[in-house]
């Protein structure tokens, strides 16, 4: 019988991940049931919640124990299939486990375009995409004159934001640590600007790239962007409230945030969850395909 | 000369505002100059929002110096006017310090509906009505089926706000300390419920009587209420925050809120500063009218 790796929890997840959580176990490679396929894994998406969720810390879902399959989402090709939604060449994104050949259920799993590189379903075309789709034209209603700014500029998720902004007639300023990220960020996804948190006075530069400030605010980090960012922000404006992602594994108290520049500048904080928004994926994938 | 008392600082205001701040000097009742008119002052509003404003901390206005008239609504009747707009007998509501004869710039006063209860033109039918309506209806948009939660129900605000509400097809629970302003609430002012936070337990008063949870909740009053609503909001919900009167004398840090749950809850914070609906308060005195 077939053996192949998988990655698996050695023991339960308290704090933040380590390697010494893991383990890479040998098994047999499973068959497809009832209503399954076996798919073969080209790449797997490890997005900031998973730190949460390994730990029973995300939407109530409860962690995976020592030895069970992990989440997150992976993207490959249908090598056996018992649903008949799929055909073996398909490719597919789903959740599977960490492993190599792993079974989705069929009504899970979700059949992507294979002439596009297989990696952005799991990004642009994927959670990530639809969660800055659903934070932009949603949450936020970006228009044009727009002056957007958001964090974690680099990343699926930020990147994506500031493209979908753009298009819509905003002017995007992103946040990224470090210089080849902050080019990256200018260079291939064609911000107006992108500012360095790592370097002194970002918060200055951020202000003076906004033109005085951002009239929408798209948080993916957390209180250390945050906390800069209200001061700045336009009276009326807009924040997304994404993701917290530098507070997830910390055991701290609460990232809390003043609320009286709330009241002053007649903001309003849009907490988004992407799962809201699955049903209009489609929408979504038709929209970003001729952006990838 | 006839002389009459005003109400004045007796030194700068630096915390919470106490009866040694204040002077009660005599002056001669002033002559209302070109364009001003005289009124005589039937009720003065001293609102939350005053004991800020002395300090120098409210919408970044500056603190009025000792001596100088006082900040603050009054209704009264005019007794002699140089601006066009207004005769003698006229009602008016404006700023003329605390003062039993003042003068008001007619450009700022605006003429009331004297057979209506006066004081009403400072409370509902004035800016706490309009601060109401624009929260309920303008920012959280209440309509049938919405639980509608508002602390300080017994105050001008929140009263007005539930009201509102229940008008809007929702219903109406209102938050207020002690019996007796309870009562009010519910009984003149036609609340579905109101719970009384002075007694232990409210908490899971206020869950049970919005049903498990409010749909919209009003906050008028502070972390004291909003950190108690937060773990009972339902997904979606709206939180107007309109004033943190509990926290305006305070001199400690400023008031945090754990935002964690905005994300989870996919909640709107929206900040609300009236002064952006004075131009709409014309709309919002005819609606209001009626249920005088």
């Amino acid at each position: 019988m077939a053996q192949q790796i998988e990655v698996v929890l050695a023991r339960p997840v308290t704090t933040k991940p380590c390697a010494a959580d893991f383990a890479v176990v040998e098994r047999a490679t499973p068959d497809a049931g009832d209503g399954e396929i076996l798919v073969r894994v080209a790449y797997l998406s490890l997005d900031p919640y998973i730190g949460s969720r390994l730990r029973g810390k995300h939407m109530g879902e409860p962690s995976p124990a020592p030895g069970e399959s992990l989440p997150g989402f992976a993207v490959g090709e249908v090598v056996s299939s018992r649903h008949p939604g799929f055909a073996i060449g398909d490719h597919v994104v789903g959740e599977c486990g960490w492993t190599e050949l792993g079974v989705m259920r069929g009504d899970q799993a979700r059949r992507v375009n294979a002439s596009l590189p297989l990696s952005a379903h799991l990004g642009a075309l994927g959670m990530p995409g639809l969660t800055a789709w659903a934070g932009v034209t949603q949450l936020a209603k970006v228009s044009e004159g727009d002056i957007f700014l958001v964090d974690a500029a680099a990343g699926a998720v930020g990147g994506t934001a500031g493209q979908i902004a753009r298009n819509l007639g905003a002017r995007a300023i992103g946040i990224a640590g470090g210089a080849a990220k902050c080019d990256l960020v200018r260079d291939a996804y064609g911000f107006d600007a992108c500012i360095d948190y790592k370097q002194s006075g970002w918060q200055d530069a951020a202000r003076l790239a906004c033109g005085g400030g951002p009239t929408v605010h798209f948080e993916n980090v957390g209180l250390s962007v945050l906390q800069s960012v209200m001061p700045m922000l336009r009276d009326y404006g807009r924040v997304v409230l994404c993701g917290l992602a530098e507070h997830y594994q910390s055991e701290g108290p609460p990232a809390s945030l003043a609320i009286g520049a709330i009241i002053g500048k007649r903001a309003q904080m849009l907490g988004l969850v992407v799962y809201d928004f699955y049903p209009r994926l489609d929408e979504w994938v038709a929209l970003a395909t001729p952006w990838v």
